[in-house]
Parts: structure tokens; sequence; C-alpha cells
């Protein structure tokens, strides 16, 4: 039902951040500008927790210039939060929604800020407070569903290509075992991403481990072993989120008593690449065996942004806010991917409940038979979304005559 | 005494890679190719192993293309080792240096190649056998003595400060308490430099500890909480290096019975930033405490490269080639920066003994008083290395009148 009169926008930003966020914060501001239905375009700070303590921002009075350098800064520039809204932060919520007169809410984030909005629109519903909300596509995991991919995926797996290129090339010059653990809980789209880093058949990656497979230590063990045999070094691209056979994550199954980690969490922590890398010191006697955690680098870092991430990110913004005034209603905007040779994208909107909570995982078809690697149909998936990336070079290596 | 007649020259490469020490690499070999001296330009693969192996390719054989290409390439080309000469090596050397008639010899590298070119002039000296022996500097941690800062150290300190942008951003959007640990085992330089990062007086680093000060964990503990108090987070920064009034690593002084690290190294584990984190969780009760360990992406990391490091990376191998022709005999190069107000540099040859072995520190005027920051005067210093760094930009956060 499209709003006839004239009424406020509120936007917020949620779950973890990427380096593209703004670009959908700053599409939406500008487009919202742009229409006379929308009267103040209001922002929360951190999220729902932001809308509970009524803590906003005046948008539309921001400058041009201020909206564009924050479109190219990391991370949410309103703040984010990890919170589902109970009942009664609802309630809460339309009171205040109420005061400031905002029909249109839209909500950027993963699938739990999709949640968080089909929950607001549900109980909106219910509390017969009339309210159009949309969620807002984000997430390096790269894991929402009816999406061919998201916003600040293809910035991230540029990240990764370029830290396994560089780890790489550090390898080769000092050989040993390597492990570099990548993002990804429950979907391995970041960590398979470290495969475009191959500029030479000999070039690592040359194992990627990702949470759809189970992980077995053992296989794992033989894996680096054949490779270090053959080419006496093995760069290892490992998901922080593998899990072994019943689902249970490594980190937490080796890692028992005596744990000084508090909380088992998976990011911010070197755990289990530390764990890794003492499995193939001990188990397979090499000296030399490091391991790195690319943590919260890999969605944070400034200057390096896919331009094609960057260009969607904004768009999914705009998308959301022409959609909120020309249908109204609720729904969550997703980008499918045209057929065709060229690289194009159209964006949709599907109903909330669609994308709200589950994640997607890498198809069957992206990752190789034996579980430790990825196959051509990924890489043609994932090259346009990164952008074109630098040649590592090597000494073609004259011998003496 | 220069050498009148023809002969041959060998470069190597030797030490942790950084993004530039193949700019040494090609600016030496391009120097050499304008000399009638110089008659072959051999390069050694991984350091004086391929000395002993007699695993040479012939640099002079590289296309222009291939050298320009090879020079943006992060990680040593040729391969590097970490190994000092025995004196059955040096026999053993000088024996394939007379067979490749060779008679000037380059090591790109830290102090532990500055004291193998040191250790190889002596012995060549000793057996009698003419060879002109040179370092080339280079090196992430800026500890090299004589010099004003080290060929290598401003990329990776553009890597540590733009790390340190995007996570201080990351921090605010989600607060909590963040460590992050920078490479640096007796010199904190690196560390140092994520204080480039603020853009904004509340911005991180909060904190930062480096190796020259003894690191107490009840003061860490102190400093945290009064940040946490004040801002409601806090992003640390500290070098892997740190240790105790003993001198002591911390991370060997904490984490000593049920160790599963194998040999306590500094690099390559998060164990470090793991213990940090534990220690804040649970003596200062924060819930959320992350811990990222920079790792070898500081010293490799494609792209993220000062544009001041990558031409005196050049020019040092160049001066290097240059100095050996001109005035023979054995050196190393280093930079001084010129007094004055605009950054320029002059380079100059040293004694080897002079660079050899030892590390440099930080400089007390570099360091607060607490021991938990740096000076306006090592701000001053590390500019202009690094280079010009992208604006984070803010909202304005204008109020809803």
């Amino acid at each position: 039902m499209p709003a006839l009169v004239k009424s406020n926008m509120l936007i917020a930003q949620s779950g973890g951040p990427t380096v593209v966020i703004n670009q959908s914060l700053v599409g939406a501001t500008l487009e919202a500008k742009k229409h006379r239905q929308i009267r103040t375009i209001l922002g929360a700070r951190f999220g729902v927790k932001g809308i509970l303590a009524e803590d906003f921002v005046n948008l539309g009075r921001e400058s041009a210039a201020t909206l564009a350098a924050v479109a190219n800064t990391p991370s949410a520039a309103l703040g984010s939060v990890r919170k589902k809204p109970s009942s009664e932060d609802c309630t809460k919520i339309f009171e205040v929604l109420r005061t400031y007169e905002v029909r249109y809410f839209f909500y950027i984030g993963g699938n739990d800020s999709a949640e968080t909005a089909h929950i607001i629109s549900t109980e909106a519903a219910k509390a017969g407070y009339e309210l159009n909300c949309f969620h807002i596509p984000k997430t390096i995991d790269n894991d929402l569903r009816e999406n061919d991919h998201c916003p600040g995926y293809g910035s991230a797996a540029r990240f990764v290509a370029l830290a396994i290129m560089g780890d790489n090339l550090d390898s080769r010059a000092l050989p040993g075992v390597k492990i570099d653990v990548i993002m990804g809980r429950r979907a391995g789209f970041l960590t398979a991403a470290a495969a475009l880093a191959q500029c030479y058949p000999d070039d690592g990656p040359h194992l990627i481990y990702c949470p759809e497979r189970p992980f077995d230590m053992n296989r794992f063990l033989d894996d680096v072993k054949g490779v270090y045999e053959k080419l006496g070094r093995c760069l290892v691209a490992v998901s922080e989120g593998i899990s072994d056979v019943n689902k249970t994550p490594i980190v937490s199954a080796f890692i028992k008593e005596s744990d000084s980690f508090g909380n088992i969490q998976l990011s911010g922590t070197g755990a289990l690449g530390d764990l890794l890398a003492d499995q193939v010191r001990s188990k397979l006697n090499i000296s030399r065996v490091r391991a790195d955690t690319f943590g919260y680098l890999q969605r944070s870092f400034p200057t390096v942004v896919s331009a094609v991430d960057a260009r969607e990110a904004r768009a999914v913004g705009a998308v959301a806010v022409r959609t909120a005034l020309k249908q109204g209603g609720s729904g969550s905007i997703v980008i499918r991917r045209k057929p065709g040779r060229g690289y194009a994208v159209r964006f949709e909107c599907v109903p909330l409940e669609l994308v709200a909570r589950a994640t997607r995982e890498m198809p069957e078809s992206f990752l190789n038979a034996e579980g430790n690697g990825v196959t051509k149909a990924f890489l043609d998936y994932v090259r346009p979304l990164v952008g074109p990336l630098p040649k590592m070079a090597r000494l073609r290596g004259v011998p003496l005559r």
C-alpha cells in the first residue's frame, strides 16, 4: 500500500560491518532525498538499540560531501548491533516510530537483520501499525538465500585473494606449511575466494577447506603431507567454521579441558589456526609451520574494495527506497545474476521470510570431489564480483648458459 | 680496491620478505647492466643456500618488462633463507665464487643478513679471496643501526596503519575491547605506526605497547579499564615481542604447562593475542573481547605499498652497485635523513660491522612517559615514510532539531 501522505523514514545498520555497508546507507539516503513522499530521513544509531533509545540523527541534513566520504569509509557509520527484538521491544519500537511519524523502515544487514525486519514487520501488522519494512542485504559471508551474491562479499573476497597472493609468495620464499584461517561460520564462499590467488600452477592455496564438507583431521594431515612432499611447501586456506561429521566445530572438538578461551568463539581468536599448526607440526614432523587468522581485517580494511561490490551496495540501498515508495509493504532486496556471457545483475524484492534467519551454503558444484578445493564453476562465479586482481610476477629464471 | 678487470656479480635475498625487497633486487640488477665492469649478473636462489648448491639464475637475461613486474611483486623473487654461514660454508662459498668468477657480492636483508655479509667478507680476506661484499638493507622491523629507517618498513607501517583504521571503525560500530598483535620482536617501530590510524580524538589505537618498555600485566589491565570506562571501547596495538622486566617474552611467561604450541614462536601464532584477550575478559569482566594477530600479511600484502618506500628500496640496490664499483671493499648501504623542513634522504656506506647482528630500538623520545603510547616526535618521523593515508569519514550526526 503506497503511502500517499508525507511521512518519515528510518534506516539503521546491523550485524558485522563490511567495507561497503555505508554505500547502502548513502544509496538509500540520496534516493530518499529525491522523493517528496519522504519528509525526514532518520538514522538510528546502533541498530534497533538506537530505535529503543531514540538515538537518532538526521541523515537528510548531511552534506553531499560528507555522504560521499562516508560511502567510501568502511564499517557501519551509524554503528551496529546484534540484537533480536522481543515482543516488548516491538511494542516500544512502534511507540517510538509513531512519535517520530516513521512509516518507512530500512534495515541493512545479514540474515539475522532480515529476521529482525521480518519480526518488526509481522509485529507491526499485528499491532495495527502501518509500516513499510525493508531489508537491505549485506554480508561478507555471502550466505543470504535468494541472492546470487551479497554486498560486502566481493570486497572481502578481494581482501582474501590479495592476502593469499602475498602469503603464497612469502611461503614460496621461506617454504614450510602455512595455514590461513578465514571467516565463515557455515558458508565457505569467503574461504573459497582464496583460490583466486593462484597465478602459476604451483601457487597456493594448495588446499581449501570449507564448512560445507565435514572436516577430518587425518584426511587433512594426509592432504598436507601429499602437497608438502611434492612441492616442499603447502599453503592451506581454511574456514573458521570447519566442523566434524557431527557438525561440531573443530575448534571446540579439540580444545576441551584447560580451555582458557572462555566461550568458544570462532573469530577474534587464533585458536583454530594454532590447533591445526600444532597437529601438522607434531604428526607430520614438519618444523616450519605457521598459522595466521585473518580476523576482522577481512571485513574492514580500507582501500581494498571491489568496484562492482561498491556499486551494487550503493544500488541495493537506492532500490530498497524506490521499491518501498512504489509498492509499499515489506521485503528484502536481492541480487540476481542475469544469464548470458557478460556479467550483469538485476535487483528484485522478495518476501522477508525467504531471506530471514536461514543461511545459504555453497552449492555442491563449487567444491571439488575431495572436499579440499574449489571448481572452475566457482572461479567463474566469483571473478566478476572481486574485479581485476594484480598479476604477481616471477623471474624467468634463465640458467647460466 | 676497484676491480679494473671485468668480473661477475652475485646477488641474493635473505631473511623475512617485504613488499619492496624485489625493488632492491631490480635496482641493483638494472644498475649493474649499465656498467661494463660487470659481465654476468648471477642471482642465487634462497640466499647463501643457493650459493652452496650452485643454484643460480642469470639476472642479466631477464627482460625489462619482467624486471619491472617483479619489482612490484611482494616477497623475495629469488627465494630467501635464514642461515648463518659456518667457516666450512665459507670455504665452499669461495670455491663456488671462484668457479663462477664472482668478485662482487650483494646480500639484501636485515641485521642477520648484514652479519652474513660481514662473515663472508672477513673470511674472504682471511682466505685471500678478493671479494667486494655489500649489504643492501631491508626489514619491516626498521631496526637496523646507522639507518634513519629501512626499506620495507614504510610499506609494512602503511599496512598496519590501514588495518588499524579499519579495525577502529569496526570496533566503533560494535564496541568492546580489541587487541591487535603486530610484528616486532625487539623494536616497536611497526607497532607504533598504528598511531597513524587516528583521525578523530576518540579513535583508536587507544593504547600502544612496544617491546622497548617492560610490559606489566596489571598496568595493562588498568590502562584498558580506564579507556573502556571513558569510551565504552578500547583498541590496543601491541608488539608480539612485549616482554616483562626480566626480558622474558610475555607469551612464554604466561603460557607454561599444558602448552600445545610447540616451540614458542612469536609470529604465525595467535597465542599472545588470545592470552591478553583472556586476561581482559576474566579480570575486567568485559564480555566482548577480541584479538587479531596481523601475522605475515604485514610483510607481504600486495597493493599496500608506500611510494617513498618503493623508491628508496630501488635506490639502495642501485647505490650498492655503484658504491661497490666505485670504491670496492665492503659495506652496508644506509639511509640518512637530511635535516631541514621537507623530507629528503641521502645514502651512505658504512662498515658492515656497524649494522651486523645488533638491532636498533626506538629512541626514548618516540614513546610516551606511561609506556602506552607514542609521541608527536614519532608521528613526525613516520609520516613521510608511509605516505598520504585515506581519510576515514564520519557522519556529522545532526540531531533531529
